[in-house]
């Protein structure tokens, strides 16, 4: 490239960008610092005393307040204040705004205007607070935004690439479409993990010792049953519509399996376990070429030190792992790493694990 | 010690004791070699062919076959095959017996030897085969035995002394009682897994990139529906009365969830979410006293190696991990890793990882 190329592309003076974030807990903190890290100057707004200072002392932004040209503002406050606060930003802002709530077709009928266009990001609700705010955390994940027919094209383009610039694959969905989603594969799972876990209480009240026997597949069956109760009464309320058709759908197709049981149908019964698995198997995560990748299972004894031997050794070989889970045993307290990897590694990261006393399980994934 | 106090301790010369083990798979070929390693003579015996001949080189037993005059034989073949190889075991040996099956009131019903008592390790699941078998699988595992009135008791002492000496925590319940507990905590879960994962199928079947939403905590829950569907099959028939009951008690649990969505009663939705949270944060493990641990959790980077890093500084601290998940964040692909430790080591175990860039979260258990 020759200097007049160069010059060219370097040419034009950039004026530094300005978003705003209303809301500084763990989701608009890490957007605020992402949008920094990234160039941005950042301001944030946060009814809590002391939080907007603590996040300029931690770097989350640069001002507290709104900026009233800023050329985006987030909108990160919970699902019951994001209307209030997206008719605020409309009102004290200039230009677009989004929300980041869980829960879209309320917000999306109050709040036509053509600057605002609704989001979720699919990310981050285990770690709460500000001091978790992490400039990568959008990196990779799917962030959905939720148009209308009423929204304005160059308003969704200009929060789709702020999105993108956050690293968030942006899928769009209707804001009905967005809610039906998730009340199935969010909702409606939250209330089953607690509606399970009550069922093995019930169950083991007069012999507590009985959930002894509940570990393994039933822990990590249950375990999203023990986030926030206070997040999950705004989300039933404002997406009670879609969670109560989920719930309906769900209590038909337990009632069909337990017909199926009921008369011993051994190839209904298969057919649902089998299409379940493969389902399963197919569910899309990072991975952007599964027919490459092979599964590779390694029992985890219990011992510290054993999970890192793992991952060592797969760095020490240059062995990329595309994707790392630890599952639980369906029964006993014991964990199996499941890694993903190249499957032109899978011979030398057998053979390291192997070498080190751990036994492998590797699988194709077709 | 004096060498009079020595030699009292080494005095008694001991007859080496034998035991059979049926079905060589992961929990047979488990409890084989675990006994081998404890000074065990064991013969195994498979129909497989070759598998016999395998077994002795991988050093899982002494020698094929069954001796007729071993102290103890373990049944561990598939469900439906059971009360065949107990009666088998019971007409060609001399010792007692147990099988180690996932159902117990049929078997407990067929076979009434008092040489017999059914038992279920509560392990071992999700690796198959020979190549897996661990010595250590069992250790600190529980194992439930199911005596029936008719059981002798030296039977049932003989048999829980072995599993003990296998480092299992032996626990006694009825083969109904057993079967009605593991029908909530084992089989209706999983059930219900293959079921939500059907119903986010079809939601997404117009637009499969929906399950790109489907992350986190759904695969938490779901991932136990990617077990072998023919090993459910046998267990649903085998435990058919107790798997209905537990059915419509979930189904009964879910329609009272949905009453109270529907009618947006806040206190009876709070109140449900908050026992089953506090059941869930309460369910034991392995960890014998929770009130001296504290919960860290740490977001753990997409990359090869951040968890490796948690492990082997832990390890390098000193600070013992009693028990280590990973988990998915209820909403994104990201991992959080879940360490319990003691509470006395929380401090330098904190002040390590945020010297390395992490960003725990310590939380009293209580």
């Amino acid at each position: 490239m020759g200097p007049d190329a160069a010059t060219s592309v370097r040419s034009a003076p950039v004026t530094q960008r300005t978003a705003n974030v209303i809301g500084l807990g763990l989701i608009g903190g890490s957007i605020a610092i992402g949008l920094r890290q990234r160039g941005w100057r950042v301001h944030g707004d946060d009814t809590r005393p002391g939080t907007e200072t603590r996040a300029v002392e931690l770097g989350v932004i640069d001002a507290g307040g709104l900026a009233p040209d800023a050329d985006i503002t987030f909108v990160a406050v919970p699902v019951l204040a994001v209307a209030d606060q997206v008719g605020r930003a409309l009102r004290e802002t200039k230009g677009v705004v989004t929300d980041v709530g869980s829960v879209k077709s309320m917000v999306s009928e109050q709040c036509d205007d053509p600057r605002f266009v609704g989001s979720h990001p699919m990310a981050g609700s285990e770690l709460d607070g500000l001091d978790g705010a992490d400039p990568e955390m959008f990196n990779g994940a799917v962030w959905v935004v939720t148009p209308v027919p009423t929204t304005d094209d160059v308003t969704l383009a200009k929060i789709t690439g702020v999105l993108r610039e956050l690293g968030a694959e942006v899928v769009a969905l209707s804001p009905d479409r967005h809610d039906q989603v998730v009340a199935v594969v969010s909702h409606v799972p939250h209330l089953t993990a607690a509606t399970l876990m009550r069922l093995a209480v019930d169950r083991a009240e007069e012999h507590a010792p009985l959930l002894r026997l509940a570990a393994g597949g039933f822990r990590d069956m249950t375990r999203i049953a023990s986030g926030r109760p206070d997040i999950w009464l705004d989300i039933c309320a404002e997406n009670r519509t879609a969670i109560i058709a989920a719930l309906d759908e769900l209590i038909t197709g337990l009632a069909s399996m337990r017909e199926t049981v009921a008369a011993d149908d051994r190839d209904a019964l298969l057919a649902a376990l089998t299409g379940a698995r493969e389902a399963r198997t197919n569910l899309p995560g990072r991975v952007v070429h599964p027919e490459e990748l092979v599964e590779v299972r390694i029992r985890i004894p219990d011992r510290a030190g054993a999970a890192a031997e793992v991952f060592t050794l797969a760095a020490d070989l240059g062995v990329n792992i595309a994707n790392f889970e630890v599952v639980h045993l369906a029964e006993g307290n014991r964990g199996v790493a499941v890694v993903l990897i190249d499957a032109a590694s899978s011979d030398v990261f057998k053979g390291g694990l192997i070498a080190r006393g751990f036994k492998p399980s590797i699988t194709a994934l077709t």
